[in-house]
């Protein structure tokens, strides 16, 4: 079958298909293979992909700007501060600038392709960096690629199943542990989402484990539910780290994110309170009690805090590899709904 | 005839000659209709095409590096805060650092051409700008183009025109409407000056409307009514917006500039006193009064105040296009003054 | 002899080979006069150099950005600022963050190269700057490039003596003096080490002048006669410049430098420290008693101290063609290093 995403955007892998899912990982493993061969690397040949960070980054820039240089394009990195957008405060302007709208319609003429990232630190409440994000897409006929925003992180969520699958075949059937971890980071849930739903697309028993009363947003985990519940998958949530890991775990993912008063209470007194549970880290020791589980995480990782340093600079931390496959995974989604790129899966 | 421009500066349109604008226009057309195509895309290729901000930029950014990018070449962007300039205040130092010498002729053998811009706040008097703009061409042997600077605009003037043509065909014997606007931006006379001198160089009528006391530099005012003369048509000056709009418009570019006192009163007292005369606002009604008129303006635009959202977003606008033409419009004057593409007009 | 420096890092030209030095001497200058040809044109082709500015800088940039072009690949500019890195004070963590090793191993996927800058303003002691470098250069596979740390800065260096071979021919036996020059800039040792360190390599009589207190690290110095001695040449040190400048010198390398205690006493009192050496300063007058003597120096020069307009702007000054040659040495360090292109010498 020839999958075809020629001109979609990718928001989050929930919006796409497990066929698109699957052909986005199937070429990026080849251009992995190959990675300066001549067969992809014209795609974007004297074109521009822009990218708006209005969220500082490393990798995602870094890969991002590479993947287009190696599609034979050019990546711009753009920060909204030199932009002069206006600014409104409930609906109000509190400074003068341009419109979205504006923005948009005119950057569709300039680019092939548009990635923007905005975290919660960028907005007020949870969910306006997705929000505005779709508001970019409304007015663009280019693709625009989510380059991680408060709500999701498509990029690095196929970078995941992609290093687990390299390192342990095929995931239908296997068991993923998603323990919250403590930190002084206060981290946002996109890449956690991201995991989560696209691990359970692919046939994964997911195991959540969170202190209480650091639940995840109810909307996302109710998706997670159905996706195993379409596979006949598991789907269990523990409340003590101890317990959460078991011979049925293959892959642990240890990342603190913040609670659910977090736009209320702020960052500082997230930061105090995550602090203490010092007993949520991911050690050597309850490692050994899964199944050769291996380490995952979307990096920056905290070190010492959400994972022990023999841990993630040890054997089974699969994190580097990750790291890396984010560019493959990017080159190949341009590749696909840029370039138009067909895949035959 | 055969148009050469290889090597030239392009500062203002008013110091090229009406063949040169032509070949620009010509040639940037041919680009815009194949825009991707193999006949231009190595002009530029392995070359290094330097942009210079003093002041941010969306559109000039993205279209400049776009550009060179198009052409095969590849554009860096840089900003002066960076650079570690030498500071002088009133001829006496007050920063240690590099003069423009020193800094101009390092570049020179670093790129194959440069960009600069530099706004009326990035220094202290009128002019200044333009100056300091004309100080890094002094020392340098490639082309350097005017980006924008406190008097002038080339690049934007170009793309109005190619614009206008583009909905009316030849401009000739045409009437534009050039109107103050309200707003709380107090924004630069560059891309006025630029339009109103290159829209009069190629035989339109101007009719300028500004409350009174908003009067523009007199020299370049003198300029644009040698224009007018030269080719036999109208220059006007109208006092009240309802009565500029007539039957003879076929072109409204509403805009806001400062007051010639702004260097004195400032940004917050120049906001102030323009802010206040909201009457002065391009309006459907109004745009209904001319002929079949069509709205222009170099963006951003100050929605609300120097345009309704109706006009602006609607069937008589068409300021998207214009601002897809910068891109077109720099491609074409890097091809002949940077690789020395010759025209035939 | 075929010189193969694959895979190599390039950290100070003294951890090189003379014959490695003189390859890629050769290598630069065959590239200087065939600068957009083809045989050299695709050595990176869709490859991604990344430049970690610690410190802000112009030419090397500039240069560095240019020579990936040039070269058929792309250089990414990167300011840590934007990179979220743990920082910590005396060993302890003061600000959450990533830690050098997972940067360092994440890069090492994306790039073909990296070059860091970090100067002594990024750092607390001296040598810091340079240690950090080389815990980058631990963690990575892809070679490392120093563009200018607190104590080396080998592509300044290696320009430095190409223009000088430029304009004198073979360096071997001629003498240069390296004077201190008073200015308010309070400057690092990089370009000066580098200089000492190369040209005593390749032969040169070296002659250092300082006003008595202002001696450079022991360090390097014993690695400079050493040097000298090895090659049989003269190694002198002057504390009065008009006694420095004399018939024997062919080349004069006139800068300011921070004192010994500069870490300790801070920028500001430094600066007022030499400020009030008037007297070491390069004049027309003192280059006259030397043999036909060329002005060098890395730029950015600050005029009127370090040395007159009179020279700085004259025919004895080669800084502006020093300034170009970093560009073509920066290429053919790449070429060799990265694109491991081998080199007859």
């Amino acid at each position: 079958m020839l999958v075809d995403m020629n001109g979609k955007d990718l928001i989050c892998t929930q919006e796409i298909s497990v066929k698109e899912i699957k052909a986005i990982l199937k070429l990026a493993s080849e251009m992995k293979s190959d990675r300066y061969g001549e067969k992809y690397n014209s795609l974007l040949k004297d074109k521009t992909f822009l990218m708006f960070f209005y969220n500082p980054s490393l990798r995602t820039r870094i890969s991002f700007e590479a993947a287009a240089t190696e599609l034979g394009g050019h990546a711009q990195f753009l920060e909204p501060a030199a932009m002069r957008l206006r600014k409104t405060k409930g609906g109000i302007e509190v400074q003068a600038g341009e419109t979205i709208e504006d923005v948009a319609k005119v950057l569709d003429r300039y680019g092939c392709g548009i990635g923007i990232r905005i975290l919660e630190t960028a907005v007020e409440n949870y969910g306006e960096g997705d929000a505005l994000l779709r508001e970019f897409a409304k007015y663009m006929k280019i693709p625009i690629i989510n380059m991680a925003d408060d709500k999701y992180h498509p990029c690095q969520g196929l970078a995941d199943v992609m290093g687990m699958r390299e390192h342990k075949g095929n995931l239908n059937g296997k068991t993923i542990l998603m323990t919250w971890a403590h930190g002084s980071l206060a981290r946002s849930y996109c890449s956690v989402h991201e995991n989560l739903l696209i691990t359970s697309r692919l046939g994964m028993n997911v195991r959540l484990a969170y202190p209480k009363g650091y639940d995840l947003p109810e909307e996302e985990i109710a998706k997670v539910k159905a996706n195993c519940e379409v596979n006949d998958r598991k789907f269990e949530i523990y409340h003590n780290p101890d317990e959460a890991y078991t011979k049925e775990v293959e892959f642990v993912y240890s990342r603190n994110w913040f609670g659910p008063d977090f736009y209320e209470i702020g960052k500082q007194s997230e930061i105090e309170r995550a602090s203490k549970m010092t007993n949520w880290i991911c050690t050597e020791e309850r490692m050994k009690r899964t199944n050769e589980g291996l380490f995952t995480h979307p990096m920056p990782v905290d070190r010492g805090k959400e994972v022990t340093d023999e841990v993630a600079s040890g054997p089974r931390s699969i994190i580097i590899d990750i790291a890396e496959n984010r560019l493959h995974i990017q080159k190949a989604i341009m590749a696909m709904i840029i370039a138009g790129l067909k895949v035959e899966i």
